[in-house]
């Protein structure tokens, strides 16, 4: 469908993943004229939004056309080669974030470097490109430590903690050979972890979210507690002012998510992203503002949005296809068992492992909300039967 | 696009409004095959939904079409002829509401004969065709009476208040004209407007909202007061009482809105719509489950989500169209001096008095909120420059 109102700006998303999807839904309430650059009509988004885009959402020829179809272009992912931002800016494309921004969160050895001349609290770290670079960096912290692709990756992983030179030479030789670039960093003793959201428009306005915590296992995002509990306010106050600091030392537009390690000495930078990000899919309930909409208030120049809660706390988990591909039929069990779930499923197809949607719910007792999402989550996913 | 995964259902929509629209956004999080029948690619649903079929959403080839493709139908307004609903069901579509519950929302006769045989506090009403037939009913109850069309009406109006014969004639003779069958009804002395929500699935489960004042001015409504101040409790539990007992008996599938007149001796029943309605908006941000999840919940037949509500009060006002077409521009102030209003735009081309948006605020006192919800819609309107 194409005949828009012509007095709302045309933003466009790159890329049709579950970002794109929920910042579609809340582009309807805004009425601005929203559509995605996704690579196949079954992206998540692509099902559901009325202006889609199909092409290459990381080729240049399709995302400069995208670009010069809007007044304003984001991103759903960051994986837009520089050269093809590059081409979009000297072409006259709108951006946000911008190319000179976005560097920071596609390659971690920049932004290693960035946060340490801010003095951004971060773990020891190094770049590397033999294997004796590791061991001699493991010299001084002790194994394990853990190796980034700065870059990419490859077979969909990026990140991996190594014991000794045995389990990082396998490393180091495969990313020799696919050319990809590698840091190292000596492995936080944290706690937990947590993440903060902020917003920032390019008028400068910035809105901060409460610190969350995120819990892992496995590497996998489960479950997100807002706002994180028991945390000491001086190092949630500490937590939010970094990341506005970071959002505006790295220019930021949209949001910013800025995930953290909490440490016995306070919190220590782990990884960056300028897009709404999972840690954040509980404020579509959870605050006056969703970090969805606030990302199309942000990239659109218009005043943020309140970030205040909704309820003292709100958990989120995240859905995780198992092995039965028909995760629809299960609702009726969820929906019965707890009329306050919040359910959202993307539209993927299931497969096992696979980040299909997410539940929510809100209200006093966080350990009882913890409990209610795991248990939505593990029977959507089929782990009850 | 089209590629959908086949495991979830096929919802269909009648009707390419903002029910359609807002519907649909709560289809994406449920995950659901949402599509819109609509009657022009501009209308408001069209321009944001997946998937459009365009087509008359009130001719029997176009819905007979649309209901084949679909696991169930349902409707964004009561304007589907009888004769139509007939057609489907008996080719086996599955309409939710069904024909039997629709017909008591689309004629005003039906409506008030079977509430008086359920014994629903009601107006004293009548049929009527001739001017003697209205003058003689006022004359039992006095000047002015309120002269409805059981149907249709004409020049997008459906009720009169007249206060003497004279006037009368006018209604009448142009009815007759138009063959509109009439009925005429005591005016109500009340103190105030009210609604209440209930949404009633194919297996009987009812969840009712908390009521709410609709704060009506030249006969439309302008702000919605969530749940309405200062209701006496045995008044709230029987208008909710009252609403689930016409969702029984009319066997309603889906959202049910029963709007009423408050009066000293308690509530009288004004109207019914059977679809998520105006004086429900509120519950997207006010309540767990909004009133359009709700429906989709109902017509797929669902456990139905809670109607708890998410702050003391939720204050809804309606955008209407002021001379200025350019809402957009507006959003910079209205954003920037209330960060918690959240601003729904419809999509469509603004003219004078049309509603195009509505605005929500949620907190603790609800003459602030009020306050506040004026004046954003007022701004956004144009009023105050």
């Amino acid at each position: 469908m194409s005949e828009r109102n012509r007095t709302v700006p045309r933003v466009g998303m790159v890329g049709g993943g579950q970002l794109s999807r929920m910042t579609h839904q809340a582009g309807i309430a805004l009425g601005v004229d929203f559509s995605v650059l996704a690579s196949s009509p079954a992206d998540s988004a692509a099902l559901v939004c009325g202006d889609v885009s199909l092409g290459d959402d990381r080729g240049l020829d399709d995302v400069l056309a995208f670009a010069k179809a809007h007044d304003v272009v984001t991103f759903d992912h960051e994986h837009v080669p520089e050269p093809v931002l590059r081409a979009v800016e000297e072409a006259g494309g709108l951006l946000r974030p911008g190319r000179d921004a976005l560097r920071f969160a596609q390659d971690k050895l920049r932004m290693r470097t960035r946060m340490a001349e801010l003095g951004a609290p971060s773990p020891r770290w190094r770049a590397v490109t033999t294997l004796e670079h590791v061991t001699a960096f493991a010299g001084e912290t002790g194994w394990p430590v853990v190796l980034k692709a700065a870059r990419g990756g490859y077979d969909g992983k990026g990140v991996w903690v190594v014991g000794d030179a045995d389990e990082a030479r396998g490393v180091v030789d495969r990313a020799a050979a696919e050319e990809v670039p590698l840091l190292v960093e000596g492995k936080v003793d944290f706690s937990r972890e947590l993440a903060v959201q902020v917003a920032r428009s390019p008028h400068g306005q910035v809105a901060v979210y409460p610190v969350v915590e995120t819990v892992q296992r496995g590497g996998i995002c489960h479950e997100v507690i807002a706002p994180a509990p028991d945390l000491s306010e001086d190092k949630a106050t500490h937590a939010q002012q970094l990341a506005i600091e970071i959002a505006q030392a790295l220019d930021v537009t949209g949001v910013l998510a800025v995930e953290l390690f909490e440490t016995a000495d306070g919190v220590v930078v782990n990884e960056l992203a300028m897009r709404p990000h999972n840690s954040g899919h509980w404020s579509i309930e959870g605050a006056r503002t969703s970090q969805f909409e606030q990302h199309l208030r942000a990239v659109l120049n218009l005043p943020l949005g309140s970030p205040r809660t909704n309820a003292p706390y709100t958990v989120m988990a995240n859905l995780l296809g198992g092995e039965d591909p028909e995760v629809y039929r299960r609702y009726l069990h969820v929906m019965a068992k707890d009329p306050e779930v919040k359910v959202h499923f993307y539209g993927k197809d299931v497969r096992p492992g696979r980040k299909i949607g997410h539940v929510t719910v809100m209200g006093e007792d966080y350990r009882d909300l913890l409990a209610r999402a795991r248990d939505a989550a593990a029977y959507l996913r089929g782990d009850e039967q």
